[in-house]
């Protein structure tokens, strides 16, 4: 049994994003292995300059709200998910790309942040992380 | 590897919010530990009075759909989620609080049912929680 | 540790049962076993003819770009549901339809393709199934 959290991260709804950083910086800060497997639109937040863009959520933050959320955010330290994403990798973490997401949605690797991704995978690859995990959570 | 279901709670939704809580007394009664942990959406549930306002989905119930469900389940003797989260802390359940969206939310510990909560937490007391589950759920 | 994957079917978007499907199929292909437990939204997917309608997703697909994708799709020969419905039981993979999900929305057994179905269930079917499985998830 694999000391291991393997998620796949199919949302691109921004706080799910946030959790799944969060978790996979938690694992790593206690020890665990990660693997994150961006498929479907949360591949999409993978693009160049698409990781903090746009509002927490669709539906339950608007304006003012939003802005007051941030200034909490800010007050208490939370991270921006660059900057998330920045201490997961300094942390050891993996980042998996689909490439039947990326061929469907026609995403070129030039689009996307190259630099965070380990490997260009397929469901195989997310069988094989997962199958010794002790965490596996789809987001 | 410990006997033991342990759910994230990211969602308000009233139909997952149904399931994380079946999911934990089904775990339960068949002699598995249970924790829920309560974060973004999720915890918001925890409000006093929050647990069962509301549509049991804002997309696909309205009107006369969601009062012929209602009526279905009351028939079918679904008990309402208040009745579902007293019998899971009777049961022994362990319900866990995001403290970090305590933060963002401006949540005070006075808006929520503490009687339920059993510990304040983040992510670390997750991934300790997790690590050793032998179920691992994101909701 | 029993080398299986059980996936909780909750939501009844296209895109999440498509993810569903890939990941139980990729599964079996590695020689681990699968069940997939349908409730609520995902159950309708279990309708006669309710399989492959309806757009990809709700909320990011519209008109063209839903045109592109489909067209894409098959260029990339990513199979209809249907099709991945028929690989997975041919590779052995089980389907547990929720018996609860059932009476509260009005299902009969008629309206479902009981050709597919190895198991009529409640929550008790999947904690015994998940409390040994190496992969868990709620889709």
């Amino acid at each position: 049994m694999g000391n291991k959290a393997v998620i796949i991260v199919h949302s691109g709804d921004m706080d799910k994003i946030y959790s799944a950083l969060i978790i996979g910086n938690g694992a790593l800060s206690m020890g665990l292995d990660a693997s994150l497997y961006f498929t479907f639109w949360g591949l999409q937040r993978l693009k160049k300059g698409a990781l903090d863009k746009g509002p927490l959520s669709k539906m339950h933050m608007l304006g003012l709200v939003k802005w007051i959320v941030k200034k909490r955010m800010q007050k208490a330290n939370v991270a921006s998910l660059e900057k998330l994403m920045k201490d997961y990798k300094e942390l050891g973490g993996r980042i998996i790309a689909c490439e039947m997401t990326m061929e469907i949605m026609g995403i070129r690797k030039e689009e996307l942040h190259t630099e965070w991704i380990d490997e260009y995978g397929a469901v195989g690859t997310y069988i094989h992380e997962a199958k010794d995990a002790s965490i596996t959570l789809f987001i």
